[in-house]
């Protein structure tokens, strides 16, 4: 029988972010049927930096907007960040290793078909808007991570 | 068959509070038995602002009650909190979509029958009272978490 | 039929630490077969403090080295670290509560056979060898992580 593997991306650090695509993307070379479920801070994954659009968005919202990165390799570290130091320490670490950068985990997920949920909750909270995101993103309520997660083998809040 | 939800609360974050509940009640809604075991600062969910209490609490405690928030609605948030800046904001967000805060989110669940377990360890390591909690608030060890964990669909760590 | 828990473990917090090792002992007791798979930060629970070696290490991974704690006691909480105050508060109430520290469940969970294996690519990544973790530490890759998590009756991302 087919096995999935159903991954809730809560955070939006570099090293989280990381860890969650590096299981997605064994997972697929296993042939294993992935999904992410991406809300809050996890959102900040799936934005287009190319299609950000400040129209429409309430002064909170531009406000949070502005105090986010825009681009995912600017995302922080959950630990040890230092201001942005311990990132750029990890991510000369990642270089050595020849290791490529979140971006390219990310992309390896897209093309690897990793099925790319976005939390509609928090997509209205954070005033996010679908094109933003990138256009395989689909737009979902919390009861349809749950039908995905029950009949996953292995579900992680990351 | 009955379907169900076990989640462990260990933050005591705003954000990953909403998250763990936002779940909670909607499994609810879709008739799914839900278990929330609460751990370390999880614990700061179950307390009922109007009966924490610092009698019989060693110096310790007490320092440990004082620089906890008593009230949910001054959790912290997981990211950007900015000295409460962070929160402010995701509350004006909140608020412009009509969205609950964290209490209503509290008070669904309570009402919905959430099953509430708390940590034994943690509650005395952290000197918390039977009597500051919630009174629907059952207080059990890892076993009796590991024995509703494995009875369960979906196991998050949140 | 034998129960198993998987938890992967990826902070390096003192608290986090404490709960997925409570879990993990916890479960042992109750005979249930149990996988630690450590990745990212929670690599530095597996480093024998004896055994930490700066040679052909690159400058990178000598500052990463430098800037981390070599003693587990010394790892920060998740939350209300305050430079180590809270850290030590909390280790005030362990104590007051006759609780072990972090090193006495370390031991005991290597002590009760529950399964050490450590993420390869963070190994890599990190700077870390062999010879710096206990020995009983199997290093290998996300596959190996995957097909034990599914084998398990419950998974967490700690």
């Amino acid at each position: 029988m087919e096995k999935r593997l159903n991954l809730l991306m809560f955070s939006g650090d570099y090293d989280k972010a990381m860890a969650g695509l590096i299981l997605a993307n064994s997972a697929r070379e296993m042939n294993v049927e992935v999904t992410m479920f991406f809300t809050f801070w996890g959102l900040l994954l799936l934005r287009d930096p190319e299609k950000i659009d400040m129209e429409d968005k309430s002064f909170y919202e531009k406000m949070f907007c502005a105090l986010t990165p825009k681009n995912v390799e600017q995302l922080p570290l959950s630990k040890m960040n230092y201001a942005g130091i311990g990132r750029r320490l990890m991510k000369e670490m990642l270089d050595e290793e020849d290791a490529p950068p979140l971006t390219a985990f990310l992309k390896g997920a897209r093309k690897n078909q990793v099925k790319f949920l976005a939390c509609k909750l928090s997509v209205e909270i954070l005033g996010f808007k679908q094109e933003e995101f990138y256009p395989e993103v689909e737009i979902v309520d919390a009861k349809v991570y749950l039908e995905d997660a029950w009949k996953s083998d292995i579900q992680l809040f990351i």
